[in-house]
């Protein structure tokens, strides 16, 4: 099943999207929103998905052309976004170039943080920025969405309350990164809006491309038109998505829409290239002795997208150009 | 105003509640929910208005009891709760305790994390704890709900986006903190479900006690019916609220029913004690060399209230205890 949310107010209005994208039907008398269906997925979901069934067998009234410029994040806000980050190769990288040791616990206890969630960018919506030297970067990763799940849970309970999948650019303020993390509590003004891919995806439209709780397909990444990098998600993820939930329940539960992200994604294999202008420069740092590739500037265009098997597109594709933020008019 | 949310589903029902805590009328009709009234806080907030008024007068129908034990968090679940820690003498005492100095920068850049907020704690709900081992604390605060304030607002306009306040036990887990620290990430596990008061108020409520952003009265902690400490949280505040949601809104927007918390209420005079246990452990280490209080066990009780200059309660009281979790049977 493939579900978006038109902008409308808030929330978003839900509808079911087509397998292929291209073509989409009100879902809004079932849920009227996203949220919504998640509230009462297991009553709801079947009335989902034979709606969505019937959308692809074209026996469905009211078919409308689907447009992701229409289209808010899966959930315009969220009660919980909280990112791991998975690809410790990615993380050994990043302090191997700033010459600190990782410790090994890294290897075995993931690396989570409570990101902001209550206002997500649109795929297709500008990045808004008001510095440029805050040094803006994307971060290319895979979330997923769960169901109500207990504190406590298992890694194999985990397993059983993701119900849906979307891709995720975690916008990243990286010359605020040091100076936050310096005070020791994690990020906050370094870490603003996220976006998420046009469409959310329940586990079985991947097919056997989702294994182990991992998705294994690369993720595309293009700067300006440019290739930047397309890692295969499934490759030298250290911990897969019910491990990151099981870590994010040990001390509490998680209520159904809790976004779990994976982190940057990054493959050992360099020839793969980066999902993140950080992960670049560090490469570069390692090779050349210093960074070359800016962070993003005005005017500068990120995409991500993945493709099944056959080349179509499963998420939909963010793209999003960093603009400068205008300050608007206060009134005092 | 006072506004209250019984439980109902997941974000609970509007009410409003008389100014002496006595009264109750349902709000529902205005607003189902807070949120939804703080969606569209200008247009719904002189409706609410002018019920409250009438339930003061006693010229409303379908009064009741108003009782606490009823009520959610006045925002079941919200999309953002970050808790600053403004009052920076707390800080730097827990900072000595552990022999570390505070960088100088900590007077004039607030501390902030991003908490949980998919589901919080009712104010009369009981604390579930896994493991007595992790070392489970209260931290008594303030915080503030904001409406919509625009990404860069400045210290003057933060203030007036402050629409409502609220009491907050904003639960920790000692034991986990260092390790959590130590990953560089901020905490995770180490701050589970928080709880809020079981009325929220309008700061016109406090009178002349709500002056510069913040709330001039002391803040009643109770450990087993003992007075733990009384600090005054208008004194040591080193950042006041306009203050914490300025650092907050820097880099993004912050959306309506945005929750900004005070950190732990401190004062540097040891008389008023403490509004966390962790707080006196360190000033018992100062002291003797080492903390004889111990952190939360199951069955203790805490309770969290302020009082107005006439001594009536003016958010109800948060009244807790702590149990043991019982880990759900779960289907695999």
């Amino acid at each position: 099943m493939k579900l978006a949310s038109l902008k409308h107010r808030r929330d978003g209005k839900l509808i079911l999207v087509s397998r292929d994208l291209s073509q989409a039907v009100d879902a809004s008398d079932i849920a009227f929103t996203l949220q919504d269906a998640l509230d009462e997925w297991a009553t709801l979901s079947p009335l989902l998905q034979a709606r969505y069934d019937a959308l692809n067998a074209n026996t469905v009234s009211g078919r409308f052309v689907f447009d992701p410029n229409q289209c808010a994040s899966p959930l315009p806000r969220a009660y919980q976004w909280a990112d791991g980050s998975a690809y410790v190769n990615h993380v050994e990288l990043v302090r191997k170039a700033r010459g600190a040791d990782m410790p090994e616990s890294f290897w075995t206890d993931p690396l989570m943080y409570q990101g902001m969630s209550d206002k997500f960018i649109g795929p297709c919506e500008n990045i808004e920025l008001c510095d440029e030297s805050w040094g803006c970067d994307f971060e290319a990763e895979v979330a997923v969405i769960t169901d109500d799940t207990p504190m406590a849970a298992s890694v194999s309970d985990a397993s059983t309350h993701i119900k849906l999948l979307m891709l995720v650019n975690d916008v990243s303020l990286r010359n605020l990164i040091p100076g936050e993390l310096a005070k020791g509590f994690g990020f906050f003004q370094s870490k603003p809006a996220s976006s998420f891919s046009p469409v959310a995806v329940t586990p079985d439209e991947l097919g056997d491309s989702w294994q182990s709780s991992k998705v294994h397909l690369p993720l595309h990444v293009q700067l300006n038109g440019d290739t930047f990098g397309a890692p295969n998600a499934g490759v030298d993820m250290t911990f897969d998505f019910s491990e990151l939930i099981a870590h994010a329940a040990k001390s509490r539960p998680l209520s159904a829409g809790t976004i779990i992200g994976s982190g940057t994604v990054s493959n050992l294999d360099r020839s793969k290239g980066s999902c993140c202008i950080a992960e670049r420069r560090m490469l570069e740092i390692l090779d050349l002795g210093a960074p070359k590739t800016p962070f993003l500037l005005y005017g500068d265009k990120v995409s991500i997208e993945m493709h099944d098997k056959e080349g179509r597109s499963i998420f939909g594709r963010i793209e999003q150009t960093v603009v400068p933020y205008q300050i608007a008019e206060q009134g005092k």
